[in-house]
């Protein structure tokens, strides 16, 4: 089993009797030191559902810091989480800050990134809004930490659906070439937001007194159904979603000619997504080394005797990869099933990689 | 809109009305007749998930019958369906009757359809026990009803999954010549039977209650969950249900070297199975031919500018197809997704569809 971020009681003083490349964050590969200096951390979209698990891996794992700023719009500002009173986001909100985390959408993202750069503080941004610009880096900390280097003050996270499915490609990838993926993704709703949590929470509620299933966040209800639309659709028919797994899985993994075609589809779960994956490679496979390579990436949990399923994998650190044959429609290539907790290495967790790796 | 079967409330003679072509069962391409003479008929599996439904077709299409025996293993022998009574199902059941639905089990139609056949009895078996025997036609009516012509006794229904995909593949294959495809699934738990219906059911009461999810026919909960296993593995690493997506369609479509690859997944849907799909076909493929074929197809409707999902896709005679793209990772390909109630056109209705052909 790959080693996977250690939860421990005590603050950072207490790993120190850890082998240095075992303490928090330290499975990163090549960078084998506990959360860095303390920073003044700022983080946007404080009482989101991402923001919430940023807050939450925080204290779980007590990460030390200066100052945590919580902010968020308006209407968020003087509510109390955990962490604290949440103030309203304002481009001064920055000022004096090292760092600030972005998990309050595009626009947000697009207004306020500028800001905080210009006051000096690095953003980490969950959102899309400069995942495709090429002087931003867009960081899986196990697969590209290196692309940070060039970073001008804004590193984008990935897309949810493009990191749980790369941390299982990523290792094959290096075993074998990657030329070529399908995905179907199986989705949480949580994903969407913490109205969706809502949403499916009041319709099975609904439907177990015998009410009716009234949709709002999605186009219909999610409780016992499968809804095959994430984001909005492009010209070539494909939605947002899928387009962003093409295009950062080419950016991550520096691949410019990959070829992807994913089908991204909101299921009623509520944590973690899954994705079933067919993938093809330039050399031959054998299975004993891709079960190797799977078996020794940071980060990465392949069960062999057991399946990946959200019900295992909610709060959880490391993404789970399982059901790996050899693909019986491709010539070199590989069915596999991976599910992670998209809260968590699909954005916040991720984003906290990024942060004690500055 | 493709041709659809039509629900009328008189019997067969109600239909004198329509043009010859479109009464009940009608639509079948080259079989424009209504329900063929009264014929007896036995149900083997009376009480099953699908037996149940079967009887509801019966009924709502007030399918003419002579007889119609409901037959069950012992612990049903008594139990009165909408139908009637339930007798024991022994050899001597099938006496007197001119063709026997099975849907009960690989095991009971390895035992009993030979009785069947012996006392003259044309068998239609929901079961996988023969369909891979080369003799034994295994039929989409849409697809292959001239199959049929070489039946020994024994006809058998494909699996649903491979039922609802293929509806959607024959016409683009018929147009473009489909030469592999991908499929993940996202099934039903009606699909496992009643048994699995009332886990979901008594799952989502236990969780509305702030109980504890119990398992007991799968795995792991199936409430908020999803379950990347349908059947027992093979060798292969593939499942038994996903071996049969590729032995089943390799046969129906006359297409002994097709290369297919799916990933069967149990979702917390009651009804309906839903197919992601990504197919590679011979010719150049052109977005228009491609929804005309769909459009065209008996038994199919195409969704242009709304989704395919399980919430609309119950008790309905046709599989809806949408989100149809050029698929950005082949040559000649398309993306697609499918959605079919697999209690019908997945079994009963495609059963009963056969039977009106003999």
């Amino acid at each position: 089993m790959a080693r996977s971020l250690v939860f421990l009681g005590g603050g950072p003083e207490s790993l120190s009797f850890l082998p240095q490349k075992e303490r928090v964050f330290g499975y990163l590969p090549g960078f084998y030191k506990i959360f860095p200096t303390m920073k003044r951390i700022g983080l946007v979209g404080a009482t989101g559902a991402v923001g919430l698990e940023v807050q939450k891996l925080i204290k779980q794992l007590k990460l030390p810091y200066k100052e945590l700023r919580l902010l968020a719009s308006q209407k968020s500002g003087g509510v109390e989480t955990t962490c604290g009173f949440v103030q309203e986001l304002i481009p001064d909100s920055f000022n004096g800050l090292d760092v600030a985390i972005f998990s309050a959408g595009a626009d947000i993202s697009q207004k306020f990134a500028p800001e905080a750069v210009k006051r000096g503080c690095i953003v980490i941004d969950n959102s899309a809004a400069f995942r495709q610009k090429p002087e931003v880096p867009l960081i899986i900390p196990e697969i590209n930490a290196s692309d940070l280097k060039n970073h001008r003050g804004i590193i984008s996270n990935p897309n949810c659906c493009t990191t749980i499915a790369l941390m299982a490609l990523a290792p094959l990838h290096q075993a074998f070439g990657l030329s070529r993926f399908f995905a179907s993704t199986y989705q949480a709703v949580s994903g969407t937001g913490l109205a969706a949590i809502k949403e499916l929470d009041s319709q099975i509620r609904a439907w177990s007194a015998n009410q009716e299933l009234i949709p709002s966040v999605y186009p219909a209800p999610i409780a016992f159904n499968v809804i095959p639309k994430v984001e909005d659709f492009s010209e070539s028919g494909y939605t947002q979603e899928e387009n962003k797994m093409l295009f950062e899985s080419r950016k991550i993994l520096h691949l410019p000619q990959l070829s992807v075609s994913s089908t991204c589809v909101r299921v009623p779960v509520f944590r973690c997504h899954s994705i079933a994956i067919n993938a093809e490679f330039e050399k031959p496979i054998d299975l004993p080394t891709a079960k190797k390579a799977l078996l020794d990436f940071s980060g990465l949990e392949f069960l062999e005797n057991q399946l990946p399923m959200p019900s295992l994998s909610s709060e959880k650190t490391s993404c789970f990869v399982g059901r790996l044959r050899k693909d019986s429609a491709f010539c070199n290539g590989l069915s596999l099933w991976v599910v992670g907790d998209q809260l968590w290495k699909g954005a916040a967790l991720n984003a906290l990689q990024i942060l004690s790796l500055l």
